[in-house]
């Protein structure tokens, strides 16, 4: 049976974050044989997605992978931290594992690097669910190792 | 059936956001032939918003939109952050869609401005809705595109 | 069958407003033929109030009105945040109406101004609790109208 | 039968305000002949009260106390504000009152004064808990008074 | 029967507290008798944390405790704190004890310090959480005593 797989995405954002997304786990999925199938659902803005979000878990998707792209005004990182604490609300209601693969706006030094930094944290987490769902042993690995998404990784100090 | 959509709207706003939402939904509804009963409430401020939205959700209505001008003093947002955590927890608890429609006081450059942002970000936020229920597909073919409500749109970069 | 109000206030606050909210719904009420009943609680501060608050509700208010002055100093506006989500949260449990009315010890210019702002904001919710209980109509013709408790009314703008 | 009371504090706080807590209680509980049990349980730091009063309050305890200090980094203010949001969610799943009681490290001139202050809020919130339990009408008697703990009591103003 | 204790790590992390915390925990209960068993999950970062934990503390986890670095920038600061009320509603949903060891990127005066920071921190409440489970004494007798754990205790005060 194929594992079922929530995306949710925004109008909002200034990238298609879920079509990299989705490109990386086909990818990933085919050379590894694991089977999964793909819902999809595209909402207004970021506060949206906690409610999306459960709709599709609760119509069977075992695991989710959220985008969205807070905007800089400091209102925005209000709804920001809302729509964090919805989803993590919806993880704790169901039990499902969900990243959040927010890129903020002011993130990037221009709109090239904030293209970059999309690219990155989107394909690098929808590789980190996969592996979550198929083979957390990869995740356990790099445990405290300072790995990153969105930019380079951090080095790793001696305990 | 009709399809019954909740609306809250409050007394402190500047502007009655309510009123050019139904005439939105009215007019998309009838051109599109979607059938929809709007259900209203009033009440005082933003933080009256959640238990009245959670009531006309509970009496039926599969989906609701809510209208409110958080005031510029620091407490004021602290109030709107507060009311939009509870709208969050009623879609939540009803698993039902609800958009937030927040204009902030100091949004506008003037009243004039203000009052454009109120028109511009109530229709189309109406309009999303309509779409939300009615016709997914279209938010979906402007997945991370930049749209955004109240002013014009934001540019896409590229992947 | 009398309509059972619940009110809360504290000691900490600086100025009786549950007796003028009492004052001001039994007048109202009298003249209206509305019959109601006041359950009343006094706890010591604001993060005080919303266990007291779902206790009276849950035996038998419909409704309820709650009174508080957060200090001036930044613990007490993150206490005033605290109170105010758990007054949100019963509203949502119970799915009863609460209007929150807090006045801020930094909102007067002076102890005389102050005391007009209690006085203002506690008679106005008072009346206001009475109307979404009994004549809702009197907000619904209100909507978008800018209507303030505490301070005059701000200015409705043109959409 | 006895009336069973949780005191939790923390290994963190500076001072040992649940030994003040418990000969106030024992104090006043024999001067007025209501019969007490108290039910007394030590975690490292603020964050970790909630959980511990929660089982404290579901076996049997009808009411608690609850005694931290956070520290003055900012990151401590934040773990302050998670614990009482926690304090008060324990309070509405259980729906029994509890009295936090947190001296901000910060809020003593010296360590002298923060001793006094700490003794102060930490006996006359002992003496507020057995009121509410026992005594309710004294609370009601100082609504809207002024009444703190910890330091002296502010001035009414007239309504 | 062996008490299973749940940690949760992440790969986000710049050192390995989850090792340091075995360490602390296999070498504390061999030489106390105490019969523990370990389940370890690592996930990105510390907003991955709660429901993970939810998920091992429901598979009979008896307690907790979870590890995690965040940022320095504002970003990761709410992120943190994100985490954090996730993981103290998780104890609240399971009623089961999770201790919560955060060390933030920027307390370090340079790695090494960073890293005793961590080790301390880690091994330190790794030995709280086998006290609270077998020998909750331990912690009774520290009441309010300026107990600290990443740097030196501070000070207690007289009451």
């Amino acid at each position: 049976m194929k594992t079922k797989i929530a995306i949710i995405d925004t109008m909002f954002a200034r990238g298609d974050m879920g079509k990299v997304c989705i490109e990386t786990m086909e990818k990933n999925a085919k050379k590894n044989n694991w089977e999964i199938e793909i819902m999809r659902k595209t909402v207004p803005g970021v506060k949206d997605i906690p409610v999306a979000l459960s709709q599709l878990l609760e119509q069977g998707c075992q695991a989710g992978i959220v985008f969205g792209m807070p905007g800089s005004a400091k209102v925005d990182k209000t709804c920001s931290h809302e729509a964090s604490l919805g989803i993590q609300e919806v993880q704790l209601m169901t039990r499902k594992t969900v990243l959040e693969v927010f890129v903020h706006e002011d993130e990037g030094k221009d709109d090239k690097d904030l293209a970059e930094v999309m690219h990155n944290r989107a394909s690098k987490h929808a590789l980190n669910l996969l592996w979550m769902i198929f083979k957390p042993e990869e995740l356990e690995k790099r445990a405290g190792s300072g790995e990153r998404q969105g930019r380079e990784n951090a080095e790793q100090v001696m305990l």
